[in-house]
């Protein structure tokens, strides 16, 4: 058994090296020079020298999985890889492609007679120890021909790995599950900010954490980690209040929009993101200029802009 | 060790085989008479006639657990309950009273002798096998005295329980978990509509619920459930799409409100759970009458009230 992987970042690192501790032989690639030395002491995991050579050590009909970000990333390897390519070999995009893109490049890809999986690829960081859930979407050839390795990647051979239907599928069941997410942290956020608010009751919210993990109906792997993190900083003192969003959360909130099926807790997380990335400031500096005009209400004034250095 | 317990609902009558099974003597009593004689049968469990019956039957500083439904049935037992205790007993509320009512019963009780643990309890029918996660408020008297019982209760002797802090702050901490449950399933409610909504992917959202039990970042009990469910009757055609909703979920957006702690995804769970008990409608016959008023669009017309019998 052997595969390709294209892409030694966090994710694509771990999986390689799942994948040969679990007996896979594994060629890897990755444009950082430094990624590809990382890997180079496991056993069965040997990097390429570059995309050329990443093929021509490959054999048979090839499987590549492309661990890259969604987008402009993913799509140049891919465009990159098509003249190395031959018939029947198979790519496998487990990177959070938006799942419209997967549907188009399945069909691309089908013309030029190669085959694609699109992989719905969650568990983080701790997937390497844990195993990674996957949502495969493809024909069942392309998903027959991934399957050795889904059965390596998952927690288990026959747990944590689906293939959820045509092609487009399977990041489409990885967008939604990450939009459950979004909500599911938001209202983690929420209900520990109002424990934290109620400073009469000095609650410890690190151990109240650890307390849910047992028997009460909120326990889960998000507040495993949650408790993980209150344990070693409750104030969260080091941790600007600015939270990151990728992709997934405003595809899932758009497929509300275009389905017609209401989402609106995942779109209120998702505008909460918004919020603490500061676009909200605009629209709240009108609201107080607004009640100066109508009530003579006090402004808080902003701070004077930086001088340039 | 025993204990009285009234109120032998889903919870109550769990807890108190859960409790018997741990080596607890057990009194109960329930105003259901066949409630008592459901329980007669277990080892260490017995009933009481009455109320009064009910106090003698147990001696010391007696330990009572009430678990009734929050406001008037719990007021009334505490009520009937007081001309039959003495000095130093301890009451223990089980119930999901709202956490100001805690603070106020405490001091009342405080102020005739008696001790008071407010204690939240999440882990529904599954407790009485898994245990149950306590959230508990008081003096550090009253819930030394509570403790044994707790370790009983608790998944583990030292797990799934916790003194929160002073009285209130039991129910208060369980107020916000329930909170938070809301946002999680409102969160799950909807990623799994998303899904069924895209029907040409044909999902078998049962296998996938429980694809991402293994490895993914949603895993949670919330979603165990979810997958149990899907899998005996994934179109949920039985369920007709409403969902009741109790105080906590009232509360913890109150809460949020009176701290100026924004709760959006909370608050959008409840107020979307009103929705769905009809609540919405007059809101939406207006937008359509309007509809119709600026524009000529079209009203579906209301089904005929249906005629008196």
């Amino acid at each position: 058994m052997e595969i390709g992987i294209v892409g030694l970042g966090r994710m694509g690192s771990n999986m390689a090296k799942r994948l040969a501790r679990g007996g896979v032989r594994v060629v890897a690639w990755d444009r950082d020079k430094a990624k590809c030395d990382e890997i180079a002491s496991e056993p069965r995991l040997e990097s390429a020298e570059g995309l050329a050579d990443f093929a021509v050590r490959l054999s048979g009909e090839r499987v590549i999985l492309i661990m890259l970000p969604a987008g402009a990333p993913t799509q140049s390897a891919i465009d990159n890889l098509l003249p190395l390519l031959s018939n029947n070999d198979t790519l496998v995009d487990g990177g959070n492609s938006f799942y419209k893109d997967s549907m188009s490049r399945a069909l691309e890809l089908s013309q030029r007679g190669l085959r694609f999986v699109d992989a719905g690829v969650s568990g983080g960081i701790h997937g390497l120890a844990n195993g990674y859930c996957l949502m495969l979407g493809g024909t069942p050839k392309a998903i027959e021909l991934f399957e050795p390795f889904a059965r390596i990647l998952a927690p288990g051979p026959a747990t944590g790995w689906l293939h959820c239907g045509p092609s487009g599928s399977g990041h489409f069941s990885k967008m939604i599950h990450n939009g459950i997410e979004y909500g599911m942290m938001q209202a983690f956020g929420e209900g520990f900010a109002l424990l934290a608010g109620r400073k009469d009751f000095d609650i410890d919210l690190a151990r109240l954490a650890e307390t849910w993990r047992h028997g009460s109906v909120v326990r889960s792997w998000l507040l495993d980690l949650t408790a993980e993190g209150l344990a070693e900083d409750e104030a969260l003192e080091s941790i600007a209040p600015v939270v990151a969003d990728s992709g997934e959360g405003r595809w899932t909130a758009m497929e509300s929009i275009e389905q017609g099926t209401p989402a609106p807790v995942i779109t209120m997380a998702l505008m909460s993101r918004f919020s603490s990335q500061g676009k909200s400031d605009y629209s709240r500096k009108l609201l107080a200029m607004m009640r100066a005009r109508f009530g003579g209400h006090a402004i808080t004034k902003a701070a004077p802009p930086a001088r340039k250095a």
